[in-house]
């Protein structure tokens, strides 16, 4: 083989993780750590005191990071995020409750879906994709019915990438008395959540967005007081989050048979996300990621969805150029092809393709990525 | 240290499996092998097409497991196994159905109590714990109410460790014209199932038990011709599995974030499964290792609680001898030090424990764990 050939397949050779695999810049699951991988290389009996401690370890720890440990307590479950939200809304939403939801994107659309399969009634504050909740929207739509018992909110809109402004919201629902839940999914870990100064009574969130585990738990951190009143609320068994806080306060165990290896892996994050700095530390990774990204591909001629005071440092929408959906297919197989995989397909009802900034990934896999897009347009 | 000290040593250092671990003599989680516990070691973007083609070969193989590659599909689910089969009664059993449910054990009356969550009819045929489900009362409760139009029945009840009679069941509610839906959490992979032969119209099961997966996905396998009119029915968004099917025949996507790395590890298995000649040859492995156990604590003085015409070779259930709870913890704990768990407490209503024959142990382990029960004792 002659130098120049054989450079020029070094060249092409795709970038891979540690472990082989492409770098995943989608908002999960994502590129986690090998140790938090190696973490699910054990067996252990869920009914066995060692994953007993391990439950409780973990539940402490979640609620202490939303600083909720004198109000809150958290409630693991098996499943997806969208399952500890529809355990949330089934569960602190009573049957005679009036939600009033905020939408600005496909996971508040979620939530209007899931109270219309449980039978829960349902009234939506609806904004543009492009453009925050406006808490001043929320003060009305809160003053003109009464009726209206509890509000939800998703805190970062990943079909956007939009960040809710949950404090200033938080402020106008506890002034109406009513009570806040909101879909942290995409935020817990990497933006501070203050439950005890927020007055929020629940919080859904899952193991493999900022806290970077792996897919397949999930919880609900949520106000003591608030979940006491909740018995026979749940429109599922699966889902009733009473039963299951219930359980897990009983004998320390699941009701149901546990994600072993999911949890192990999630405990192995949250020490390496307190390696990191914690939170502080991990948002400003994520936001050097961003800002890295963000400048790249304007250099490159991107034109981002989102004004960059509304821009969280989760996941970027960019406009999908001339050319079309036929366009982006063609540049997402080839980024695949250099070991670079972005989120296939858009959500926003605009023409749009999404690239996340969260995961085990810093700026050298940002800058990587920018090579392989510059490669392809 | 002297020579008899050195082997004193040796003598109490517990058993462990090549990861490290205590082995499992439970219902699932249980032990896996290495070589399942490394397919996770990868992360995988889940829109992407790997994960796609992934999705498919799974749900492929285990249609085929079943017999059903002409009449069934199989639609994977995040979660566990009650929630398979919670999605599996909420989507398939429409809301003005009525299920006669058939009742030897926890699982059974866990199905009864899903129903009064979800708000569907249902009727209750008991049997004792100890007792197999009687194809003969099946018969005289359908022909004796018309109104029923869905049948449920665990296959092995772990409960006890019982295996009901489904070939014989499912000929008595074809000959009715009923629905039959089983769970098969704790059979599929080791007991042969046939949706073709046996009109069967659904299948819940989950990858930690036979199969030798790791907890976090389970799955429901379906007539086509029953599912397709199931649109509608479910009472929960998560758990509908006529969307989530939808989904799948749609973009191959799951339609929520799927357990990535437990879907690796399920494929895997289900290669080692493969490998060791299918069900029958597993079957064969896991009968055996109830006979060492049987046989064995038949000779420490045990007594077991079911008839050996009933037991399956899943679990095996054994009276607690004098002396009672408190003394089973002890034999629990002393075991737990030397590397083998147990199932801690009782399920029955009679006093009694649980030892698993399932996951990847053999003869070795299962005398080890009796030698390890004769220094309790």
């Amino acid at each position: 083989m002659s130098a120049k050939s054989k450079r020029k397949t070094q060249r092409t050779k795709p970038a891979r993780t540690p472990t082989g695999d492409a770098w995943l810049f989608t908002p999960g699951p994502l590129t986690t750590s090998i140790a938090v991988k190696r973490a699910m290389l054990h067996d252990l009996g869920s009914r066995d005191e060692e994953f007993i401690s391990l439950t409780r370890r973990i539940r402490e720890r979640l609620v202490r990071m939303v600083r909720g440990a004198k109000s809150h307590v958290c409630v693991p479950l098996q499943g997806s995020g969208s399952y500890a939200v529809e355990a949330m809304i089934g569960t602190l939403l009573p049957r005679d409750g009036m939600l009033l939801n905020l939408v600005n994107g496909a996971y508040g659309r979620r939530i209007t879906r899931i109270c219309e399969y449980i039978g829960r009634s349902v009234t939506v504050l609806d904004a543009p994709e492009s453009r925050p909740i406006d808490p001043a929207a929320v003060d009305r739509g809160l003053a003109a019915d009464p009726s209206i018992t509890h509000v939800s909110l998703v805190h970062c809109e990943t079909t956007s990438g939009i960040l809710n402004p949950v404090a200033e919201i938080a402020g106008v629902v506890a002034r109406h008395k009513r009570s806040l839940l909101i879909d942290a999914m995409s935020t817990l870990g990497a933006l501070p959540i203050n439950a005890g100064a927020w007055p929020l009574d629940g919080i859904a969130a899952s193991s493999n967005k900022c806290l970077e585990g792996v897919p397949g738990v999930s919880f609900c951190i949520v106000r003591h007081s608030a979940l006491a009143g909740c018995a026979g609320n749940a429109h599922s068994l699966s889902l009733d989050l009473h039963a299951q806080w219930q359980g897990l306060e009983g004998n320390g165990q699941w009701r149901f048979t546990p994600p072993v290896q999911c949890v192990l892996a999630l405990d192995r994050a949250l020490d390496e996300l307190d390696a990191e700095g914690g939170v502080a530390a991990r948002g400003r990774r994520y936001r050097e990621n961003c800002r890295i990204l963000v400048d790249g591909m304007r250099k490159l001629g991107f034109r981002t969805y989102l004004e960059d005071r509304d821009q969280g440092p989760i996941i970027v929408t960019f406009h999908i150029p001339a050319g079309g959906a036929g366009e982006f297919e063609r540049v997402y197989e080839g980024l695949r092809k250099r070991g670079y995989i972005i989120y296939p397909g858009k959500v926003t009802k605009a023409e749009t393709f999404r690239i996340g900034c969260i995961g085990r990934i810093g700026p050298a896999q940002m800058r990587g990525l920018l090579a392989a897009v510059r490669s392809q347009v």
